[in-house]
């Protein structure tokens, strides 16, 4: 099979060469290499104006970001054997870190498999798969992962929003068995997960490290867990040592699992159904106070367009947070939008200070864990923001 | 005694209110307020156009940031007892996150206390003073630290170069018994640190929670500590289970007190003497690799007009490191420039990933402990970037 190339313009092989693995139709050179006559999802050689190989990408010519490069040995045959390198390399990365199998194990561009996300659940593994390029090498995949894991069931949540601009049809399969719920021991807690209907694929490792943290400040603590879905900061904090956690969600369903994954690990939950700005509204008008306090919301800028609207929402989040703070006691301010910059999350946890007229000392800034790696050339595989503020008079 | 005003031109309150403490001299009505009649250091009640109180700030009329605020309620008595309140509340929150009595105590505007710094060492506190206003209450300040800590000496280091542009004189100064060396615990290992003759006020302190993380990094890694200091990254990777550590630092005092550090905990420490590319480069052709290295250099962007300089030379540094980097190992990419943000930095480190061929994954970013906290509304509270790299072949 002789592979086929893209050609990109002249100076368009910059971004690639300082580190970044996408390239965009328009910046092809569709006269010498037409993309009409590569099928969704080809793996092309890539090369600059005067021919020289940049390396081997997948090549989507229906989506503008057209390219993401796997690799820049040229030479590389990418199959079973290739995937089980890469992911043997993540699993080393992770093994190394975390003393559990509980982990995002590949985190697509950060790992070198753009397109690909495979969290572990101990003998579980859920994987997403998101683009045309990687569904493509979907048998190489699953087969690399049964090589290095053998695991009992692999859930395949390829039901995201993004396989739809890829032209990818949205479905799930359950590779062998996949039970309803699975678990997921986090800082010698328990937590039962669904991979089939929880969101993302099924818990937030991401701010694992950010939880851990709570080992500082959840001692003896009155603890609220505002957007809590499966309970895993109040829990956590329990677990620290806190006294007593409320957690909010407007989902029955989430509160539900939080008070069972409490039940399970012989903590007390109290559920507090409804949007969170009405329900800390309803706390503060009976003078509930807490000594630390946390905001996970969802993302609330998903679009830049969003981007003004999502601010505000942010900030009257931690306005209403922070009235429910008790002197000295601490917020965790979160947001996981890649559109809100940390200054962003700052700035409106500042202003909303100023409302509050309280003062505020920033004592850690986290990001998300050493299992969601940042790629140092691709801004968009960072996003997540925890502000850990402890809260004075003024 | 008659408070003395300052009053603000027309909008130049906004500052202020938007949570800041500074204000300079050109934002003064000296119309209405003379500043000729403020000896540098005055407590000022501060007023915007209209005549509303803002609080109250020492007013140094010799230096262009001439106003500090200390408080927002115009009615408070500035004294040994509100000193010793701020204090107790600062301790309070170290008290709340580490074990022992090693921390800062007090990190300027951040804590309230703009133009004050000090650390602990057990029984002992290093004091800096850097602003006419607080040489003004140093009298109660030290009062405060006797009464809050009863210590058996304070080391005054009032030999800082920030003195010289308020007008202040340099000088050292003990109260009561300080030694020549002070033990500092961290982790478990015990350093020996001179307050007297030791770079910033004896310890890096605000490094404390990045070097431990190495708890992930150093189980059995051969570790180069690079501008080692006292070899505080060193020696905490030793005692995390790093199977040997060098340590490269231009001077021959810091090798002889990192030496002796490590042979007091019972670790050996391999001392290399030089400038940090030199020794790097040495190292590297004698092909010595190392699974973990830290880049922990002074500042080098102290003043803006550095800025393209200090680049290329934490560019060029990390280089040489990346070159030492056994495959599969970590490099910790430190500045503690203000000049120079985060995403310069990973941007510096991602050059020197390109030129030196080697695939990069930030796993954590890190910034200054929570003794030295961040205050959100002043940007340069925050100073310190960690990057963790993984590093991979190509």
């Amino acid at each position: 099979m002789t592979q086929k190339s893209v050609s990109l313009k002249p100076h368009e092989d910059r971004r690639l060469r300082a580190g970044h693995l996408w390239f965009y139709t328009n910046e092809i050179d569709t006269q010498r290499t037409p993309l009409r006559d590569i099928e969704p999802g080809t793996l092309c050689r890539v090369e600059d104006a005067r021919g020289a190989v940049l390396g081997l990408a997948t090549v989507n010519p229906h989506t503008l970001l057209c390219g993401r490069l796997l690799t820049r040995r040229a030479d590389a045959q990418i199959d079973a054997d290739w995937f089980t390198q890469r992911i043997v390399e993540a699993r080393t990365a992770r093994d190394a870190v975390y003393p559990d199998p509980f982990y995002r194990l590949v985190y697509g561009e950060a790992d070198a498999l753009p397109g690909l996300v495979v969290d572990r659940y101990g003998d579980y593994l859920a994987v997403q798969i998101t683009t045309a390029g990687m569904e493509c090498f979907k048998t190489d995949i699953l087969s690399a992962l049964q090589a290095v894991f053998a695991p009992r069931g692999m859930w395949i949540g390829n039901d995201v929003p993004m396989r739809e601009l890829e032209g990818l049809p949205a479905y799930t399969e359950a590779v062998g068995e996949v039970p309803d719920t699975v678990e997921v021991v986090e800082g010698g807690v328990r937590f039962a997960v669904s991979l089939k209907s929880g969101q993302k694929t099924g818990w937030f490792y991401d701010q694992r490290d950010n939880r851990d943290r709570l080992a500082r400040y959840a001692h003896g603590a009155r603890v609220l867990d505002v957007c809590c879905y499966a309970g895993g900061w109040g829990l956590r904090a329990m677990a620290f040592g806190a006294s007593d956690v409320a957690g909010v969600d407007t989902s029955a369903a989430a509160l539900e699992q939080a008070t069972a994954n409490a039940a399970m690990n012989g903590y007390a939950f109290e559920p507090l159904q409804g949007r969170a700005l009405d329900v800390m509204k309803r706390l503060n008008e009976t003078q509930r106070r807490f000594e630390l306090v946390i905001v996970d919301p969802p993302a609330l800028v998903k679009r830049k367009k969003d981007h003004t609207a999502g601010l505000i929402h942010y900030q009257r989040l931690n306005r209403a947070a922070l009235d429910l703070v008790a002197p000295g006691g601490v917020l965790v301010s979160c947001s996981c939008s890649f559109h809100v910059t940390a200054e962003e999350l700052q700035r409106a946890v500042l202003r909303a200070s100023r409302e509050a007229g309280k003062r505020l000392a920033i004592l850690e800034q986290g990001g998300q864990g050493p299992d969601h790696p940042v790629h140092p050339a691709i801004p968009e595989t960072r996003y997540l923001k925890a502000l850990f503020c402890r809260v004075g008079a003024e």
